[in-house]
């Protein structure tokens, strides 16, 4: 069944590589983002950041703009995704781009996704707050208004329920369980959820809230089919995430980092699954009225079996790789377990791979071609506000 | 025990009569606005209201500028309260206000506190989660940064949990107790929440959210003292409050508008109660780290129940009134009960009045003066936007 989908935040790290899965599954897929994350967010976590630290942040490798690497994709694939620029601040803009487009699913991947990034100044916290909350209000109210039967598949997070989380079972589903966050960035996620679920119960709005996890690996089939179609890849410590960073510090030589004990445990899914549950998610909607809470995740692992799990992948691709124990930033208990249900997207379809056989089969394979760019201070961890004692 | 205390949102129906209050008390208090109620969003609600009512809204009698009731305020008691102009969606200027001021609690009442109004349009939707969540996240980064021991009071509202709650009791202090919020209004409230719940968690800050219920009544023993210390007292479609208009439609001689069926039930409280409820929870502070929820209701009463206490008190004023069912623009059951823990205060040493003797003995007098001024558009329940059906 091939739908008319409209991709929010196409030039991120996940909504990138969600376009051209979906327009390679046959879906007519439209493009949209504001390139704040480029022209602003890439630099301005330098202006308030106390480290000093010179020079805007930079991707792994040059990522061209989206509707250059459309017209690369539609080379190489002969489907053609169409983009459109817009504000979602701007209630107005997004009637506008609801109604031109007039699709059958909105997947929203356009919030600012980084919760070091939001705990860097009370400025970045604003910032945050008002991108996501405004971005998904406005969307609610835009599909409430030009149609009530257009599915929104809006990115959550795993981190809603917090570091530490509650001793029961995370179920799938479940939109009640006691909310944690632990960082600004996640606490509008928790906000995000609210909206949701009272705007679907007010106007039956079909609404699909992917409690994603920590995502890794930098490629998917589509965008490994051209240089021109690379997906941007972060590993600095604001918008880096741990294992992407891990691979990048065992290519660069350099230790990885475990912050802290390492005991604690986190979800986690590779690029490549995401973008297929995405899809699952996407043809299998919320009913109206409905809020679907899906768990987005593949695998529990601690930090520390992380980083044995991306050694085991170096050893078989002979790359020396050795871990390091440092300071950790947050407030969290590092010896703690995660009850989480995970089970839907396989019931679904989904046959997920592990983090070891990804990384030795792709990622790390096509990161190392990129070894030699790769820039220590952005590896560092100063570059990471200090989220404990952040004041002093 | 005599504190400093700073309460923001000082021009506003609850604002002002706490202010008044808590310097009586002995308490050392700043004031602090920023008019927007009065520059914009008195006038704002028209410019996007479809009904095309000329005129602004205008409270039922002149209310004096802040700093000009406060020398009234200082001349009939004696008691110094100063007034700081403040902008608490920018966080520079909350954070140089408890620099500034240093106070020992901050009761933040600066919020868009209308239902109706945020559910007038998009962009008043938000407007509310800009204002609301936008102050609320700014004091608790400053009070985190400035001085964490400072006690944050934030009005929050019963209608955080829904128009037609779950079936189990509401209990004093629940945190995690299900959220249904029915306008962007309540929604804001709920989000307030989330951010309330994650700081004093990171940051070991001291909060308490009240959750206020539907407040009436026009005065309180200070503001009763002189014409110029008058609260501000609105009775429109938007900003009025149910039993508020029940008041002016009774001495306006037209019926009572009761919405659908009238056994929606609502927890309520006297002004004078609320200010008193306010003191309480200041001298009996959330420790530090702690959230403290205190359910913030006197009687808990049907809306048709309401009309037959104003009715009754009608009566032995001798004062004429009947009671209409019409058009509900709210999307709730019209005969729930409403189960809510609220013995609290009484503990704390409250002693409540009941809404007929209130209405009595100060309310319904005190409005009678000026029973020719009632403006019967501002009456007409067409100002209120259609919750329901807004889209068509």
């Amino acid at each position: 069944m091939a739908l008319k989908i409209l991709v929010l935040g196409a030039d991120g790290y996940c909504g990138w590589a969600a376009c051209l899965h979906l327009s390679a599954q046959g879906h007519e897929v439209v493009a949209s983002d504001n390139y704040v994350r480029r022209d602003t967010w890439d630099h301005y976590r330098l202006r308030s950041c106390a480290t000093g630290i010179a020079g805007a942040n930079e991707p792994l490798y040059p990522v061209r703009p989206v509707h250059e690497r459309l017209s690369t994709w539609e080379k190489v694939s002969g489907r053609r995704v169409s983009f459109v620029s817009a504000e979602l601040e701007n209630y107005e803009e997004v009637a506008a781009l609801l109604d031109a487009t007039r699709p059958d699913t909105v997947v929203h991947f356009a919030e600012q996704r980084s919760a070091p990034f939001s705990n860097l100044s009370p400025q970045h916290a604003l910032e945050t707050l008002k991108n996501n909350t405004f971005s998904t209000y406005n969307l609610l109210e835009a599909i409430s208004r030009v149609d009530p039967r257009i599915h929104l598949v809006k990115l959550g997070t795993m981190g809603e329920y917090g570091y530490t989380p509650h001793e029961n079972f995370i179920e799938e589903g479940s939109i009640d369980f006691p909310k944690r966050p632990a960082s600004p960035y996640h606490m509008t996620k928790c906000m995000d959820s609210i909206a949701l679920e009272m705007m679907r119960r007010i106007y039956q709005l079909r609404v699909t809230d992917l409690h994603q996890g920590v995502v890794y690996g930098a490629t998917t089939a589509e965008t490994a089919m051209d240089r021109d179609l690379h997906n941007r890849f972060d590993y600095d410590g604001v918008w880096g995430t741990v294992i992407n960073r891990f691979c990048v510090q065992a290519l660069a030589g350099t230790p990885l980092t475990i912050y802290g004990a390492g005991g604690q445990s986190r979800g986690i899914i590779s690029l490549q699954d995401a973008v297929q549950c995405i899809e699952l998610a996407i043809l299998h909607p919320a009913k109206p009225g409905e809020m679907v809470v899906r768990n987005q995740i593949t695998e529990i692992l601690s930090v520390q079996a992380i980083a044995r799990h991306v050694a085991a992948a170096c050893e078989r691709l002979e790359i020396r790789c050795e871990a390091h124990h440092c300071y950790n930033p947050r407030l969290e208990n590092e010896g703690h377990d995660l009850k989480v249900r995970f089970g839907g997207f396989t019931t679904l379809g989904l046959v997920p791979r592990t983090l070891e056989d990804t990384l030795v089969e792709s990622d790390l394979p096509f990161l190392a071609k990129f070894k030699d760019d790769i820039r220590l201070d952005l590896l560092s961890n100063q570059t990471l506000a200090d989220w404990r004692k952040r004041d002093a």
